[in-house]
């Protein structure tokens, strides 16, 4: 873990993440804000589901040991609202960084009413019709990945496209858990990229399509993890896929996204602006109001 | 949208959730402040990758404008961090909620030093580890959905269980879209519940176990919805199925998660707390310091 070259160990802090449902708000956010700093390492604990005073002690408990083991305070990032579980938490020997807290006092100033003290879960209202139309989404994009069917297609929001292992696959996955989007997938098999032609049950849905690609290099080791030493798998083979694959979205004007080190929720949420899709276009769901 | 019994319309304010990158953290922050809001109707917007000044100035000009046909200055909930980005922001016509910038001199006090202003992605340093690692579990939980195979049991971080539509492949997808965990399913058929006893190649994996199950009624309604008026349906075969399940993990003592009313996020965090499931156990990655 140390570096050679250096005498010095760099320093070590525990960073808390603290909510009362299911930590992801924070977790997010709490990391977002210590890769700024890059020469401290930190040991990262999420403390969820904190919703009682009885689970606020716990968790102050483990704050205050991991103080004294430390010999340094822990950071706590904590998206707690109800005024009994963070008053357990206040005097803890930490850096209390009260992230949705800070923010409801010049919310209420602004909006001239006072904010609901409730668990913090933005899920909480149209769960039942929200998780309903993310479970269809998420159906649909299993029932249309690789190209496995293409009826009702017409009933996609997007339908992506590229060769072997460009990340199809989960893309469409997250895109339908987290957005609630139908998303279909479609391979370009070699057939296609010798045409270089369209399949042809996708020309109906060119204003659909969006591509997928990545560089020749990656995409090799990818597949060399999966199929060594195979023809599949070999850098020329990699090489001519995507030169012809990229020639061809070109000529159809498909957009087409670069993946390489691209994170999957980068590559879904350029899909997202790219596309116009919005939040929540399954039935039963309208997220333009909450 | 109006309610009848109400003489008034409710306010209705605009806000933006502006960052550099995905937006994922953003919007999650965004939202739930503002659920403690319940008398205001919010129309909601994201702008995403606003990583340019030139983007900067195209957000600017949009909330501007929105400030001019609502009649009343948005609010902004905003991740940037680079400092000439966030000047064309500042002065724009909305109530500004700086929400990564407002803690991070707080931190460097606190840890004495300077953070480096970067895009603020939190995946940007082990970015091709990290999506390998999540690959993998996805193809993983893909090629272990619905009991499809017990090869490679031993190598799933967690196998959920349950009857038929009770939430098993979305919250698997979930568990390693998110958090890199090699999540199987396994189905809990009505011959399984005659015993009752556990499918015999899952003897072995007990402690890697989690069942799901939720209320007769919802299970109804879902499973109307795609078989109606079929025995697989009804109420009462519903109410057997649950009784039974429920049973065979008490006698088993398998943990059992109620899932109903619970979004996929709370499922599958309830799944990595009760499973003491670490984030990222996959090769390659982790998590314990960033």
């Amino acid at each position: 873990m140390s570096d050679p070259a250096s005498n010095e160990t760099p320093p070590r802090r525990t960073a808390f993440f603290l909510s009362d449902g299911t930590g992801i708000t924070v977790e997010n956010f709490g990391r977002s804000l210590l890769t700024q700093f890059e020469t401290v390492k930190f040991a990262q604990q999420s403390l969820r589901f904190v919703s009682t005073v009885e689970r606020a002690r716990e968790a102050r408990r483990k704050i205050d040991e991991t103080a004294v083991f430390d010999g340094v305070r822990p950071l706590v990032f904590s998206t707690l609202v109800k005024p009994e579980v963070r008053a357990e938490i206040k005097d803890s020997n930490a850096l209390l960084l009260d992230i949705f807290a800070t923010f409801i006092s010049p919310l209420e100033d602004e909006l001239g009413c006072i904010s609901s003290v409730s668990t913090g879960r933005f899920h909480g209202l149209h769960n039942a019709d929200e998780y309903s139309s993310r479970i269809e989404a998420v159906n649909f994009t299993l029932s249309h990945d690789d190209g496995s069917t293409t009826r009702h297609l017409d009933e996609a929001d997007v339908i992506l496209i590229g060769i072997s292992r460009s990340g199809k696959t989960p893309t469409c996955l997250y895109l339908s858990l987290q957005y609630g989007i139908r998303a279909a997938n479609f391979p370009i098999t070699e057939d296609d990229l010798e045409g270089p032609n369209l399949p042809g049950s996708l020309l109906a849905y060119r204003d659909k399509l969006v591509a997928l690609s990545t560089e020749p290099d990656r995409l090799h080791r990818i597949r060399e993890a999966r199929y060594p030493n195979s023809r599949y798998s070999s850098l020329n083979q990699c090489q001519f896929e995507v030169r012809q694959a990229e020639a061809l979205y070109r000529k159809m004007r498909i957009p087409c996204l670069k993946t390489t080190m691209k994170s999957i929720e980068e590559i879904a949420a350029t899909i997202v602006d790219l596309a116009d899709l919005e939040r929540g276009r399954g039935p039963g769901r309208s997220r333009a109001h909450v």
